[in-house]
């Protein structure tokens, strides 16, 4: 799945570029665009107090600096690692330049319930989400 | 000139609604976007070493709490002050309720040259933008 | 009550200086430190179901721009307007010259019952952290 | 060396605990606080033309939620790599438990000539300060 995104100033900072935390934010936004457009109401997902899906590691390659107005595209594959855990990668190109990416990145999450933070299967939404961003529903 | 902007996780704060200084932060999106619009390079915009225009003012009123994935329209009109200054309204609604706003902000920028931080008149390129995004034109 | 800060990098635009919005938000950490210092607890005074004291105003004046690594030294002064009603001052000084302020802002608040949405009285807690940033406490 | 932080209100998102990418910019400003320990100016360090250390690759691991008004105290120890290479680790604490980190980071960052965006070696000033957050004399 694809998203994609103008730098803001206000992703910036005084180096002139996007300041690094900053585009792991971004990635963030492509997987809510991903869980939006499947149908997920976002407001509900981030604040269920039956369901959370935190992030337990995160990572970032930076090739290349982004500057304010840059459009980005972001392409987005999910995995399903067994039945509480999914991995994201995010492949981050320049609009105007598909052949090298400009930044890679990885988010890794587990589904818990939120009360008692132990482990708790996916619900049925999230799998049927899961199969929409693999690799192979994209490759089609 | 308008605005749509969806509301990502990372604006929202513990209280579960937007955090307020990134409303204004929203509001400079919708401001660099008829920047882009009208033709102008915002990497060059921001950094040039000749010209600045700093925002001296910044004000907000808040009507309605926001949600994660809710859609906002942000109406801009801009209004020329004099050579140097001119000042954005920003009226913020509800994509799907468009009847009342849910906040409204304003913004004053004053056009300097940054190696004095002198007052300096603003460019043809900005009187141009100006017209753009004023009252009179949006109204045709 | 005063409250000191060093301005970090993420702070910064491609401008080399201080986001516009990211002041208001450290405006709000001096509102948060004040809260502490006082003995509330943060984490159940924003994410209370009982109570709620949403921004419903905030504005800024900038006169002077703010570099990464300047210290920040910010006074507040509160000021209780009715029973359910305050706003905050913050004078923001650069922390080597306090003879002129670099920003001035201000924040209005409103005492709610978030179940509702609908005004309800400071509880005793926030009336005596009211008096104690009020500017008469400060000259003593 | 060690860098204290209080969990601010925008640190959060509406999940109630801190945003993910947020924790990897509380983690760079422990990185700033050892450079101005050492007597490095930050303003020039971080928009010099002649030399800049852009981060390539950034990663963190969280193993507990943190909650506004938390205190953290995050570790941090230096790794030079080569001549132009350094690493940083980021030990992240709750200040009042200190047996068990609450996440663990770590970024990469590479010395260059901005101007042709090629390798440069470490100025004597760099070096100096990798020796200062070095794990050796940390241990002394």
């Amino acid at each position: 799945m694809t998203y994609y995104r103008t730098i803001h100033f206000s992703d910036t900072d005084a180096a002139g570029v996007v300041y690094f935390a900053t585009l792991l934010s971004i990635c963030h936004e492509a997987y809510e665009n991903s869980l939006k457009t499947t149908g997920i109401d976002l407001k509900t997902f981030f604040t269920s107090s039956d369901m959370a899906i935190p992030i337990v590691h995160a990572e970032i390659d930076f090739y290349q600096p982004l500057f304010c107005g840059d459009t980005l595209q972001i392409n987005l594959i999910g995995t399903k690692l067994n039945e509480t855990d999914f991995e994201i990668i995010y492949n981050i190109f320049h609009e105007s330049f598909l052949n090298k990416s400009v930044a890679q990145a990885k988010t890794k999450h587990v589904s818990i319930n939120p009360q008692i933070r132990k482990r708790s299967p996916f619900s049925p939404l999230i799998i049927q989400w899961l199969e929409q961003i693999s690799a192979n529903v994209n490759q089609v």
